[in-house]
């Protein structure tokens, strides 16, 4: 069921929750993919109904960034959601979310706002307000859907450790599940973002996946040190690759890591071209 | 019944839930006086169940102010509540509100924090990160007790407006209930920090009251300009009183009025010796 108001979600939640039934949230910008379809299945498995929001968060993207060409691709989403067995596909208009006039700035809006120490690193360095512009979009589908259960996808690992603080910080009633990535045999993490690469850009991308597999198998052989990890990524990199970060840091508080252990989480952002790409790597499983 | 852990509130609040029951949530920070009794009774009245949370917030204290020596009278506070029908009293610790290390900065803790436009005058001008500690809480609250009703006095009427507008920004499912000042006889608005004034500095604090309903009395004969009706005040004003503001404010969004509607609130603050009072009046009833 595709529904595009606030209201008639809220009316539907209302009667699920009358009738006892457990709820799961799976929050996306659409662009539906292999990737966010394990979310949904997950859900879907888990709960009794599942809500899937569809909503690119303009408060979410910086000046400069794809907030306009972000790809939308609402009928596709919907009928991948209704094969998966999703009972309500949210759609909002930014005007439902923000309201008539909205000014979205922190002159007018209630914000949340992550810690700085969680947002100041890794993808908040070169996207400031992004991780502000997120916490506040899930904190209101979170009022909105009210679920048990929330549905988010471990490539954006930043994105998954900040909304598990908020969560406990807030004491937000509701449960964060985090799904491991989705990857194409080729070791390519999904990403809606991959639509922008070209064939020839996508054999270039996958360096991150390289670089990350490589730096668990020198693990694995008992390389722990961090500064040695990191300089087995340079072999992999080449002129059309312009490396953002390759930082090793705590699954929990992203907290740099020295030395390697099994809390460490590799996270690497590089550009191919103009297209930002990110991927992460868990060195033991946490 | 007193409880001071969140999952024991929670334990009980699911149950009531299960029950059908709605919920009244009256937020105070304790020092219970009879402005607390008149929210308290309107809870119980109105609602199946009434949560009081007892809680001296310290992110809401600004460097230099009186977090250490607010009165704090648990035992008062328990026995108002119980002779008044409510149902918990909730009074968590620091360490159960913050957790362990409870490390209170934007650093390390997820803030909520309301619009620039709502904080930046009246108290939030000279109590810097006040509200934005006061949303933080009352929304850890909210989702600790998820009431149907949250009740406020307009006393604090900053307050009241900046919560209702995280409440429509964040899409809350709460309906926060406003609550009128109360009054001695002598117009003083009560107030926990009435406590620390003096028989005689209680004297000179009728002057908030009284410059109130002289403007009020002045608007209801007809003078609308702001700049005249502020004028009235100085003849009440003696070398007792450091006034800090008397503003006509638009009483949901805060704009200044220059010519006073039925949408208008005057607000006054000023200091008595060391004690800081706030009062205000709708020229209206909104």
């Amino acid at each position: 069921m595709l529904i595009h108001t606030i209201a008639e979600v809220r009316e539907q939640v209302k009667e699920w929750r009358k009738q006892g039934l457990s709820i799961g949230l799976v929050p996306t910008m659409g662009a539906l993919h292999d990737g966010h379809k394990s979310l949904i299945e997950k859900s879907v498995e888990k709960c009794d109904k599942t809500v899937v929001s569809v909503f690119v968060n303009p408060i979410q993207f910086c000046p400069g960034e794809d907030l306009d060409k972000y790809p939308r691709t609402l009928e596709a989403d919907e009928k991948l959601c209704n094969d998966a067995g999703v009972d309500i596909v949210f759609a909002p208009s930014p005007k439902e979310m923000y309201g008539e006039g909205h000014i979205l700035s922190n002159d007018f809006l209630t914000y949340v706002i992550p810690p700085y120490f969680y947002t100041d690193k890794l993808c908040g360095k070169s996207r400031v307000g992004h991780f502000d512009g997120v916490c506040t979009v899930v904190n209101k589908l979170f009022n909105i859907v009210q679920p048990d259960f929330a549905f988010f996808g471990e490539k954006d690992r930043q994105q998954l450790i900040i909304l598990k603080k908020m969560v406990k910080d807030l004491n937000i009633p509701i449960q964060i599940i985090p799904c491991p990535i989705v990857r194409e045999e080729s070791g390519l993490a999904l990403s809606s973002r991959n639509k922008y690469l070209s064939e020839n850009d996508k054999k270039e991308a996958l360096v991150l996946s390289k670089i990350l597999f490589n730096i668990k198998a020198c693990y694995e052989k008992g390389i722990k040190d961090c500064k040695l990890l990191h300089e087995t990524a340079f072999s992999y990199l080449n002129e059309h690759h312009s490396l953002e970060y390759l930082e090793f840091r705590d699954a929990d508080d992203l907290e740099e890591k020295k030395i390697a252990d099994k809390n460490t989480i590799v996270f690497i952002a590089l550009k191919i071209g103009d297209v930002r790409l990110i991927d992460n790597i868990a060195l033991e499983n946490v």
